[in-house]
């Protein structure tokens, strides 16, 4: 239980384009469209939340590791209601997330998600101040 | 108008401590204690939208800026409803937390913000993954 805990506590980044980003304090991609923001509100059956939190954390892995566009999956679980899951996802441009959505990873997470999820909600947002250290 | 939702987009960030976090791959201060994790879904009176979008601006610029334990401020609002915002929050440990309540801006931007918020709603949150780039 203690080892899940700590490995769900890692925030994984690609290293090199991270310098880039905090190098040009602008969201990378800016200038070839711009960057998409989405919220995702989603519930999961409470006996596949295990299960589903992995395929999550790998679909997640994968992304941020192969994908350019991809510039930032955070994923919570609300503490008081652990299977409600929220996403917070930011893409270079639309270009990018339309094809996050084609890749096989993301194919590969939702297929074997689907009989575990409950409700979807997704929300477009737009960036009032994004700030990270 | 263009202006303004270009600095929207600007990611803010603390450079040094960044490379810290980069590096490292977790979250600083995770040794001195669990990180926390909120969520926060603030309503605002549509006429005040402008005003206060501008302070949370500055409150999250001078904590990125001035608190080593403040790791991530991100706030969107949604695109279909702009007077709601949302907040994405981390921070190193729950005295991190603490004291970025206490500091002088926070309290500048509550006292200044409070007459424009209709309706606050908190969660704290677990991490599952917080991946970027």
């Amino acid at each position: 239980m203690k080892a899940k805990a700590k490995r769900s506590l890692v925030f994984v980044s690609a290293f090199t384009a991270g310098l880039v980003l905090l190098s040009s304090r602008r969201i990378p991609g800016q200038a070839g469209g711009q960057p998409v923001v989405r919220l995702a509100e989603i519930e999961v059956e409470t006996s596949s939340l295990q299960t589903y939190k992995q395929a999550l954390r790998e679909e997640i892995e994968t992304s941020i590791r192969v994908e350019p566009g991809v510039l930032t999956l955070y994923a919570v679980s609300v503490k008081e209601r652990p299977n409600q899951i929220r996403l917070f996802e930011v893409y270079a441009s639309p270009a990018a997330y339309e094809a996050h959505l084609k890749t096989a990873h993301f194919r590969k997470y939702k297929l074997a998600t689907a009989q575990m999820v409950t409700s979807l909600k997704l929300l477009d947002a737009d960036p009032v101040m994004l700030g990270a250290r």
